[in-house]
């Protein structure tokens, strides 16, 4: 049995909502769906959705104005996404430092005007604050169309497990500002990832499972894993999953190409899983559209996560890799040493 | 004509939104409600918002877990309140201090959940951050019953001028906490103020506008009058609608009533007009609880706010006592110095 409450993040999310009681209008239960699901009485189910950039913004991983502005939006935007909900609208919690000046503002309006605009989603009121800690907090909301919305749970072995678009973009920008100042090039990484908003409206109807990216590619797989009891086959080398630059860097910081998919930064694509039958749909659903979803692997009665190395398949040690970022402090040359000692313990 | 953007704070939320287009679903123009109010695809109103506790914890106004916990949730119910919603959810915004004990979390958490309780509000989800600035955030919605809500727009002269209880416990509060460490008492001074949910779902058939006091009293009804085309006669004493702790501290600290009445902490009452034709409907509908509302005064053509000093009634100067806060930047000494200032200025 894997436990969600093995990850630290899942227990400490365990621990605060212990003593709070559940609404008898929410459908989902803890964990099992990037927004919260809620039957609204008239019939219709609203997903609501709250999230923050306020780590990205302390730790320098986040400076530029419309960026901090566009992510705001786009981490909100991707739990929908990831529920296959409607937007409609996002509420926001601005805290400045008093000392911001116009242009920093006002290049943040334009990132969050814009994001807006890329997902059809309007900002409906806020709220601001002033500290000498900078924080940007967003809740957005949506409708699920027909009342059936996506969630993490529903997939089973036998089903195959794909991602909405290239991985690795998270980590390899993550990696590029926090660690490559030694000259190895990252820094010219662009990080500027969409919400799948409308690639979710479609997957909703054929996806039996679906989670963001947010939190990085193997995040993502081992906590749908954990969440449905089932295990994940990577049977496609990296490299052909894996967004071009993120190969770079990896080569650039002599780190396996798999740490590029481990880190905590995420690059919000959609991991989800299709089940056979369905799999036609999906082909069909996309044949006139750029959007190419990527197959990873599939779906496994064994638990765990499985990658190639080699021709052989190894396990990846899913609480371990997610642990890490955690018990590594922010501190991002502990947190890579330690991944390269769990890369020890997985060779073959 | 008395313009919002003469205060500072409208003038920020005015610069922040210039750029980002309005929802066609959303019904209130800024400014003129408490709480957001959607109009859903399907035929029901939604109202949502969205408040922090951030600067109460940086200034050290509240540091008791139990109590942040408290007003997380009632800042935002007061203002599905004060648009007569009835409430669904709330989302939740946790970014606390990495070194946060178990014992400190507990108390924040029981806080939230005796609110909700109190509120019959269901924390939906939420999400967490580790920083060295703690900050809570929460973003509630609910339902308007026949989708006619309550806003800050509907008063006229001749209207009567209510709240829904004493005043002046937030400004009181306030001073006991950041300037009476002199040993005037004022650290006796109980402040757990209750949102008035139960009362704004029976105002909204019979206010013609309500704001709750999250801002202090003044800012209130000036913001009301401002947003009207209007003013406000307060021709009760207000020794006889403010709270008696503020009377009592108003006194050991030598500061004239009025000015418990402007301090930019609340008590998360409601100030709601009623036309005359409908005075008998408001005592009816409260005729068998305990909730009596307090007559303040009217509402009059002639703009701004007058105040009962003796025997005369004096102009209070609404812009000046509102953007004093923001001007002494945070330092209660001076914020104090310059009320005083303006006191000798009203005086008839």
């Amino acid at each position: 049995m894997q436990l969600t409450n093995e990850i630290i993040e899942n227990d400490f999310i365990e621990r605060l909502t212990a003593v709070l009681p559940r609404s008898p209008l929410q459908s989902n239960k803890l964990h099992e769906s990037d927004a919260e699901l809620i039957d609204l009485p008239g019939g219709r189910i609203l997903a609501v959705t709250i999230d923050s950039i306020a780590e990205e913004i302390e730790s320098g991983l986040y400076s530029d104005p419309y960026l901090i502005g566009w992510m705001l939006v786009t981490v909100n935007a991707s739990d929908l996404a990831a529920v296959g909900a409607e937007p409609l609208g996002i509420m926001l919690s601005q805290t400045f430092s008093p000392d911001a000046s116009s242009k920093f503002i006002e290049e943040l309006q334009k990132g969050i005007r814009d994001a807006c605009n890329a997902y059809r989603l309007y900002v409906m009121g806020g709220d601001t604050n002033f500290s000498g800690s900078m924080q940007m907090g967003g809740c957005a909301f949506g409708l699920i169309a027909d009342n059936r919305p996506m969630t993490r749970i529903g997939c089973k072995p036998g089903d195959l497990l794909y991602s909405s678009g290239p991985l690795g973009l998270g980590s390899a920008y993550a990696l590029s500002r926090l660690i490559n100042k030694k000259g190895l090039g990252g820094a010219g990484i662009q990080y500027k990832p969409a919400a799948r908003v409308r690639e979710g409206l479609i997957l909703r109807d054929i996806a039996s499972c679906c989670m963001d990216t947010s939190d990085g590619a193997i995040a993502t797989i081992d906590q749908l894993t954990r969440l449905n009891g089932v295990g994940a086959e990577i049977e496609r080398p990296i490299s052909e999953f894996m967004i071009a630059k993120a190969v770079e860097i990896s080569r650039q910081a002599r780190l396996p190409l798999w740490t590029l998919l481990a880190g905590p930064h995420g690059e919000f694509e959609l991991i989800f899983t299709v089940s056979s039958e369905k799999i036609e749909i999906l082909t069909d659903a996309f044949s006139n559209s750029d959007f190419k979803p990527l197959k990873l692997g599939k779906i496994d009665v064994e638990p765990g996560i499985r990658i190639l190395s080699g021709n052989n398949m190894v396990s990846l040690p899913g609480a371990k890799i997610r642990n890490l970022w955690n018990e590594s402090r922010g501190d991002a040359e502990r947190y890579i040493a330690g991944l390269l000692e769990i890369n020890k313990s997985i060779s073959p």
